[in-house]
């Protein structure tokens, strides 16, 4: 068995979390405190886990926090209204309306409604265009950037290597194939997809894989190349009568039939889970630094 | 020797633009006509040339053509009044800034200021930002929309496919890799770059490259897989003392040397090149088309 890495999300998550933290107390001896809104509609148990743990977060690293929590049939225009309050709230540098929206509200359009400058979780078309043309006044998914700071605390060198995004999702796959590609990156990215023939092949390939398909344990020993990489984004419930909650969580990885082959890997839970809301911190810092003109 | 397909993009081109004159003249029949209008900045002896073509096809086709040719030392207020007054007309429907522009000019400013919905060059954020979300409704950069174009014509196959990307441009090779991957591709694709190590490796997997670099002759017979299909972008100046203009034209692929492996490949020039005029023309009847409400 050869030795491998166990890339703990956890850990590298607390450790940004705390220079936040170091941060957003230097910027309040200069009168500036970041401010992060949460608008959640509706009662979707998961999102007010979500919505809670963002707002005990920001509370913990000292940031301004705003949670906005509207009934469920909430319409359009009401919703719309909040956004543009957000917007032109001084003390609110990031806004993030949960994900997903009831049914009835147009996503595409509240998303566009948020200020650019504010779009913390980085769906704006604004911010998309700007990771595509590699402009990094704007904001990363907080996914995607999370897996590529996984891979820079542990000192994973991307550049030249052969990397491969299973999935092709404007949230997690795409961006993560433009960073790695990118300037940030320099690696040789393919994007593996449902209508690819030689899946197994082509991620065998990989230095780095990244797999983000939202299929239990799809990547398994056969796809697997002695010594890669592996940032299994997926969380899925699997049924699992033995576990008190009647589920377990897995990644797209098999993880126990690849943690021999490879050289280091994510588990699930506790690899790229904890990192998202620590980019989201992060990405809210940078918006209040970009709004108040504030330069270390 | 393997009988071998030549993609003749002057003939695609001319076809392209005879359903557009169709086209146009049915929108006459409701009182619509296309309007494109070119800004021109110096006088650039090939932007010129350029600048005249697009004119010309305009007239050719029916559509209303606006040039704009304004001195060298025109200051940036100037041109976005010009850009302004643009999009404020109703007879324009598309607008396009040549680029590269004089260098006092802040070009990211000006292709910012051009409204989206006449953005028939397809390099405003708004575009870049539909095409990796691949929201229909946007304009695609006319080189990767012309490729795609002419793999459609000669009805090959991409789905499912191996396509190799060389090249990670704005303008190119990153449309060209979003275009491929997605629904409209379906492909597996790899983007290669200078900084991939193994490239002629990487090269040799496709079953369609893109060559779109900017390198002379770089893709040669020991990177062609037997049967692949070569779309060269490249369109580059050599120096060629027996022509009589002193530099010959050659692609970003070195054409006989693969041509005996490869199962069909664009020529330089009549490949690739004459696609994008095409394009442009397509794209400023769909902009007419959206700004009118038209539908078929």
């Amino acid at each position: 068995m050869s030795q491998f890495t166990l890339i703990d999300g956890k850990a590298v998550s607390a450790k940004i979390l705390l220079d936040i933290k170091q941060e957003v107390a230097q910027l309040a001896s200069k009168g500036i405190t970041p401010g992060l809104a949460v608008v959640l509609v509706g009662e979707d148990p998961a999102s007010q886990v979500y919505v809670n743990s963002k707002e005990r977060t920001c509370t913990e690293l000292g940031l301004y926090s705003e949670k906005i929590v509207l009934p469920v049939d909430t319409q359009q225009q009401e919703l719309l209204a909040v956004v543009h309050r957000l917007n032109a709230s001084n003390k609110v540098h990031g806004i993030l309306v949960q994900s997903p929206l009831p049914a009835h509200l147009n996503e595409e359009e509240i998303v566009r409604a948020i200020n650019p400058n504010k779009d913390v979780d980085g769906f704006h078309p604004e911010n998309v265009a700007k990771l595509t043309m590699e402009d990094s006044t704007g904001f990363v998914a907080c996914t995607p950037a999370g897996c590529m700071e996984l891979l820079k605390h542990y000192n994973i060198e991307t550049e030249g290597k052969e990397a491969v995004v299973i999935g092709r999702s404007l949230i997690v796959g795409k961006p993560m194939a433009l960073l790695l590609m990118g300037k940030q990156g320099q690696a040789t990215v393919t994007v593996v997809h449902s209508r690819t023939k030689n899946t197994s092949e082509v991620i065998k390939r990989a230095d780095i894989i990244i797999a983000a398909l939202g299929k239990s344990e799809f990547v398994t020993a056969k796809d697997v190349k002695d010594g890669a990489v592996i940032i299994d984004v997926g969380i899925n419930r699997v049924e699992d009568e033995s576990n008190p909650r009647g589920y377990r969580l897995t990644g797209d990885v098999d993880f126990n039939a690849v943690k021999e082959q490879c050289s280091a890997i994510t588990p699930v839970p506790g690899g790229v889970g904890p990192m998202t809301i620590a980019m989201l911190m992060k990405n809210t810092l940078k918006a209040a630094k970009q709004l108040e003109n504030y330069t270390d």
